[in-house]
């Protein structure tokens, strides 16, 4: 049984229950975290709400495969050695970084903004599968190229297999080479915790997809 | 082994290593709770970082007790119906949130801000010490009223001890009475985890200091 908090102070208050908003941050810790900022030298704190406004005010989407980036295009869609009939599908910009850190995919991506989710309200279009199929649909047009590859890396559970699903059902009908990442993962974990090695197995042993 | 992190974007990086350089929040989370905020709205992420430079700009501290403070004088310190003459001296504010939670204590405090600490480098002269013994002389040079009491309500490890003890060394000549917790907590607790009820009883059972 807790009292209700009563602060000494109102920015103090105000300052907790804005960090307290974050998620996994219980208000024990935004009061720590507060008067942790406020030991701080000034300039540091001002550094620190700056780079969070301008995350907020100034990131743009690359509108290729709509990751975050500072150009109109990522530097990972700008780089031409790279294979750009190969794409790789996933929630977040977080699971672009894991892949990239595995050194074992040498294609593009589409970045999603989420999955497919009716508890949480996001359907189909709160995400940039439209502009997916687009790509996609542009790709397999192009006369005299190979077929090219979509690569489903969705969390295993079931909004990432319903999203796979859904998208699957968008673009198989181009000629297009649906690939899904192998389960060397236990069923169910989720992609950001996978181990570098695991996560590249799974790049390298992509199957093809079995709706 | 992790590969060193790439980021997409500059301001995403920067946004990381500004939350990450806060206590206990690693890189992942780091980065979690950054895209958290890119996600929301841009008045309540413009909202969050004034709520914080506003704490570090605009925060002042209450020229009797040092606690954080809107107006020059705390709201404590300028409740007439306190008792005046018994002062709670603790480390920070989370202490006086702490205590003024019990409900069981009707006096003033002290905040030094901090405890001696000769590993991190923070000795008496960092620590509103020498403001603490001007209080206590003062209020003991009064005539014809009641001996103050200091009440030492610092945590029970060594740097806790060593300033309690720092403290009744530099007060005690003044004719004041000196007091610390009744230890129903564990030796070496930390004051802030403690649950309201032992802690309230530390109050009201408060023992004469035994250096």
């Amino acid at each position: 049984m807790t009292l209700p908090e009563k602060y000494p102070s109102k920015l103090l208050e105000d300052a907790v229950l804005a960090i307290g908003s974050l998620p996994g941050v219980g208000k024990r810790s935004a009061l720590r975290l507060a008067l942790h900022l406020l030991r701080q030298p000034q300039e540091s704190v001002h550094h620190f709400a700056d780079s969070i406004v301008r995350l907020r005010d100034d990131a743009k989407y690359c509108r290729e495969c709509m990751m975050i980036s500072d150009e109109d295009t990522c530097s990972i869609c700008s780089d031409r050695s790279r294979d750009h009939r190969t794409i790789c599908v996933v929630e977040n910009v977080r699971d672009v970084m894991s892949i990239e850190n595995t050194g074992q995919y040498h294609g593009v991506y589409h970045v999603l903004g989420g999955i497919i989710s009716p508890i949480a309200g996001i359907g189909p279009s709160d995400l940039t599968i439209s502009a997916l199929v687009g790509r996609v649909k542009s790709l397999a047009s192009e006369e005299g190229s190979p077929e090219p590859e979509v690569i489903l890396a969705l969390s295993g559970d079931v909004e990432g297999e319903t999203t796979s699903f859904y998208i699957y059902r968008q673009i198989s009908g181009f000629g297009v080479k649906v690939s899904s990442l192998a389960r060397g993962l236990g069923f169910g974990d989720d992609l950001e915790y996978a181990d570098e090695l695991t996560l590249g197995r799974s790049i390298v042993g992509r199957q093809p997809f079995k709706p």
